[in-house]
């Protein structure tokens, strides 16, 4: 794979910078250069690397042949409109938002060689300063081309992720957004509610249960707040699911039917088994 | 601390496993015998010299002057008076039962120096093969003496535990239940409900967020339906509590509020920011 001239990593955090490091440490691209709001975190992107040069202001992506959109969707959504005119409309452009469906439908109007990726890598950590080489090796990454989109840039987009280590599924952005709302942002919406349970005094006798359950609720509060707007229709359906389902167990405790209760506990102790 | 002539630890499984190697580590006991269902746990114990000798019949535990109960609550209240005819009325006594309200009444009555325990260091794995050493150091152990406790028993208690590592507190049985309804009961509801709430065909998608919120419902299910129900109050109401925290993300992404939904969701961060 010919490496790309020039890369342009607009958001310059955890996911952007762990994968600018990807792309020179692959030998992806042969100039780096990346776009924050923080002058903080592209200090930080320079110091580690990541990026050869850094701006507050999106024409530094002027002349890049490959365009990354590492921000919150809403964000990226946002700025769009105005790199169609720093970059060509040969670029190879991608972003690593959270859900799919609008993005995809706003970016692939706007950018010829556009399609949509979603590396499963995330963490409740956020900034560059948490980034590192390698992050995506052995994650999972979904691409989400649709009928418009142009065959060599998804080959290209795929190669990307491919030489980072994660293994890529093609999706339609609309199964991306149902599939992400059970596996990621419904287990978001649990531990969130999960913490917001317990009485401050108890706090102090968190073991591992608790703390694993609801590690991700650490994650940043506007971020989330925001991908759970972007795929309120798909999360509405799955929050009543759970629901259903904490009603099941509270009923079979309220019944005192423990062979009632021992059913579903076995059942999804069996569902938990078959993730690997 | 002199050390027991005799344990006898009712139950070899992961936790009176572990706790028979750290008697042994810390030369608690001269003597430590095992009983168990299976042969092949005893077997088992034996192999890793948690326990000398060990048996199916509980007579084995003649003369023992140290008597532990790791076994579900239920099993527990079921064989504790056979054992009240088998050891003598100055045998120490305790049990590392998840819940101690009823188990508390129980053994009281039946044992002059009897003192609960519970040590914080449970996991979804079950068995005397996950058993290891120093599985309690660094971790929190609640103590549930009542003013009927013998002070000599409790402090005997006390000590055996922070031999193995473990910080001990003195809690009510009442105020343990409460506090573990809510930081490993209700995790554990939410666990089991989440991975409910997954379709099969979606597990393969399944990343590190959704992993850790249900690592927990991979625990035996039949224990804990037992466990839900010894503390069923407690676990009831706060079952109610989870499902108004969980209506009210709801009604914010229903209404598309995003700084309501900010709001709830920052102020779970910051709780959980909290927990060391």
């Amino acid at each position: 794979m010919k490496p790309f001239q020039k890369a342009a990593i607009i958001g310059t955090g955890f996911i952007g910078g762990s994968l600018a490091l990807d792309l020179r440490k692959y030998g992806l691209a042969k100039e780096i250069v990346g776009v924050s709001r923080h002058t903080k975190s592209l200090e930080r992107a320079k110091k580690i690397c990541a990026i050869d040069s850094g701006s507050l202001d999106l024409n530094i992506a002027n002349g890049a042949d490959l365009l990354i959109f590492s921000a919150p969707v809403n964000v990226i959504i946002d700025l769009a409109p105005r790199l169609t005119k720093i970059v060509s409309k040969n670029c190879i452009v991608t972003d690593v938002g959270s859900t799919k469906e609008s993005i995809v439908k706003s970016l692939e109007r706007l950018f010829p060689k556009y399609i949509g990726s979603h590396p499963l890598a995330g963490s409740e950590k956020r900034g560059v300063q948490y980034a590192h080489k390698d992050l995506f090796k052995n994650s999972l990454c979904i691409l989400t081309p649709t009928r418009k989109s142009d065959k060599r840039a998804l080959k290209l987009v795929e190669r990307i992720w491919k030489k980072s280590g994660a293994k890529t599924i093609l999706l339609t952005p609309q199964l991306h957004d149902e599939i992400l709302a059970v596996i990621s942002h419904l287990p978001h919406i649990a531990a969130f509610s999960l913490i917001a349970s317990v009485p401050d005094n108890f706090l102090k006798f968190a073991s591992g249960g608790l703390k694993d359950t609801t590690r991700i609720a650490g994650s940043d509060s506007e971020l989330w707040a925001q991908i759970f707007l972007s795929n309120r229709k798909n999360l509405l359906e799955n929050i009543a699911i759970l629901q259903n389902n904490i009603s099941l167990i509270k009923s079979a405790i309220k019944n005192n039917d423990i062979q009632r209760l021992s059913e579903i506990l076995e059942k999804a102790k069996n569902k938990r088994g078959r993730i690997r």
